[in-house]
This record gives structure tokens, sequence and C-alpha cells, in this order.
């Protein structure tokens, strides 16, 4: 089984890092396609990015640090999904307006 | 007197590089500022931050080639103002909520 993870509580999370996290354009289609899915969330292979294994690491452990995801172990997967519900408390609107954004 | 500075038109705005330009502390306060002195604007000096001059011009650079800012020359000064119509059009809602988070 996959080890946990860490990842900051809804106190930790910090603007600033929300945003660097979030202005990427690799970043950016990671959070889109999570949006998408919902609270069921993806297994982190399995959206499709023109990019190696360990950059997709590199994205998703920027994403989670700064806590717009969580990852939790499934087997030997792990399951990413969206802390929408922290960032639309924190930051109303913020989510939204960027997912709304043109590509 | 001070010459024009190039500034992105509101269709070269990209959201990877105005979240980029807003992921910083030090970028966050002049925004903050610069949105409560409002159309009036402020020369580039006037803003108080525990940076040298080179860093602050560092940063009043990336703001606005990223399309957060507008530098108009004004004399021998540069006026600041932050973009809000540009911005509040392409993503309705994002510097309302990134300037309501907490500092």
């Amino acid at each position: 089984m996959t080890e946990s993870l860490p990842h900051p509580t809804r106190s930790d999370i910090r603007i600033e890092a929300v945003l660097h996290a979030l202005a990427d354009p690799i970043r950016l289609r990671l959070v889109r396609e999570l949006a998408r899915r919902g609270c069921e969330g993806a297994p982190c292979g399995s959206i499709e990015l023109p990019i190696t294994k360990s950059t997709r690491t590199h994205h998703l452990r920027i994403l989670r640090e700064a806590g717009v995801i969580h990852m939790r172990p499934e087997g030997t997967a792990r399951i990413s999904t969206l802390r929408r519900d922290d960032l639309d408390v924190l930051y109303p609107g913020l989510l939204d307006s960027i997912l709304a954004a043109a590509r």
C-alpha cells in the first residue's frame, strides 16, 4: 500500500502558495481535469499530459503542498481530488474565476 | 520626461502570468495598496516596502508585463494603477477573492 502524504490543514493554506501552484499551464490542466471529475477524483496517472512521470509527480506535489489537491492512497495508486471546499471557504470565487478563464 | 513602457493589451493577458505575478507577498502588497488608491494610482516610490529600489522596479515590471498594473509617466515619476477593469472582465471575481484573502 502506498503511504499517506502530508497535506496542509485549511488554516495553513496560504494565498501566495495557492496562486503559485495555479500559475502553470500543466498544473492548471490538472486542476481543470480534477474539477471536472469532482469528489470521485482521479488516479494520478489517468490524466493525459505530454510530460514524464517524474514531472507529473513534481507538479502534483506542488499542488498538494499548496493545499490545492488532496491525494489518498488506494491500493498501489494515489487518487487526487481538488480541495474545492477548503479553497471556496478560504477564497470565495477564486477557483471558479480561474476555471472559467479561457484556456 | 520618463518614457512610456509597453503593456499587454487586454486580449494578450494570460491567466498563468497574472497568477504568477500575484503569487508573491511583496507584489500582493503592491496590488492591495493600488486597489486601495483606486484610479488615481500611486507614484511607484510612494508605497512603503522593505525592499530596495531595484527590487521594487523588478516587482513592478512583473506586474506590468502580466497586465496586472498600468504605469504612466508623469513628469519624472511613474504612476501605477491597477488594471481592475481588464482583470474584472477577463476573470470575474479573481481580484476580489485575492484582495479579500487574509494577509
